[in-house]
């Protein structure tokens, strides 16, 4: 996706050889513009394969979803995450441990939103090692639902989540996926 | 906003005289389309005012400030909560005692996308008691940004964030407003 490259090159900030800032546009700013377009590109890939829920994390997963719903016609979920979780009903819960924060969330989502008759479109900001990802498959998985995929915005291509993902048999569509940001610079895959 | 009364009305949750739960297509899920038409609606509301960049806070006033920031065509900011915040570098903070949850949170923006040059509209998902909108006019004043108004999704009208607010001299557009919670029942006052 050109334009979506394009920003990232301009706008985002390699902060090391892992570490991809784009608080300019979708982690902290967001380009409500850019969103659309990815929420098109999204829905492009998927339309005509059942989709009923999207299925995303707070907050920076919100945008590209919600975008994507809009042109899906369907519904989108935000799994919440606690540090601490006081237990409440009807939640199902799984475990993330983020390698840039060094610490372990949990997340969650209301059972009542989801069924074994929703086939769920996953979107996040980024696919790394995909532990996010993963978090999410089991939330799902849990409320019984079937999974039609992966939309990610920013794909890490150097770190192991699409492998681990695709190996699970799950689809991986990625808007771009960047090969390296070694010396400061951004390389993409394709 | 007749849909989204209609909406409140239906999905809408009275958990008790003070709370209503609108996770059904705000809070936790979302409904794209109705997110929309609420943006739109805060759009029209302050077209022509210069706005140039819209403030919410994570998470759920994401989805209804990027409908309006696509519309108005300007980048939407969300402010960060932190439970505690580790001191970074070019961060404007203020705090925020949240009634429903009894506890204190710092919200934080990174002061590069603010300037004196901005006019701000400020869009979050419930308006109560103010405290979260003070909060965010507090980093925006920081920032030494104007403010154009408020575009609030659900007011309630029964606690006194719009009086605190209004008698400051901001503008206050609330979507929804709720006179009452009582008995189980919403009641909206126009």
């Amino acid at each position: 996706m050109d334009i979506l490259k394009d920003k990232i090159r301009k706008e985002g900030i390699v902060l090391s050889d892992q570490v991809l800032k784009v608080d300019a546009f979708l982690n902290h700013q967001i380009d409500p513009r850019l969103m659309k377009e990815i929420g098109h590109a999204f829905a492009e890939r998927y339309r005509g394969d059942g989709v009923t829920k999207i299925v995303t994390i707070e907050a920076s997963g919100i945008a590209p979803a919600v975008m994507a719903g809009l042109e899906l016609g369907v519904p989108v979920i935000f799994a919440r995450k606690f540090q601490s979780l006081t237990l409440k009903n009807d939640l199902l819960i799984s475990k993330v441990f983020s390698f840039t924060k060094q610490t372990e969330s949990t997340i969650a989502i209301s059972a009542k939103h989801l069924s074994a008759d929703d086939h769920v479109l996953v979107v996040d900001d980024f696919l790394a090692n995909g532990h996010a990802a993963k978090a999410l498959i089991d939330l799902i998985g849990q409320a019984g639902s079937s999974i039609a995929g992966l939309g990610i915005v920013i794909e890490k291509s150097f770190q192991d989540g699409r492998t681990l993902l695709e190996g699970e048999g799950y689809r991986v569509e990625s808007l771009a996926r960047v090969k390296s940001l070694a010396d400061g610079q951004v390389t993409f895959l394709d």
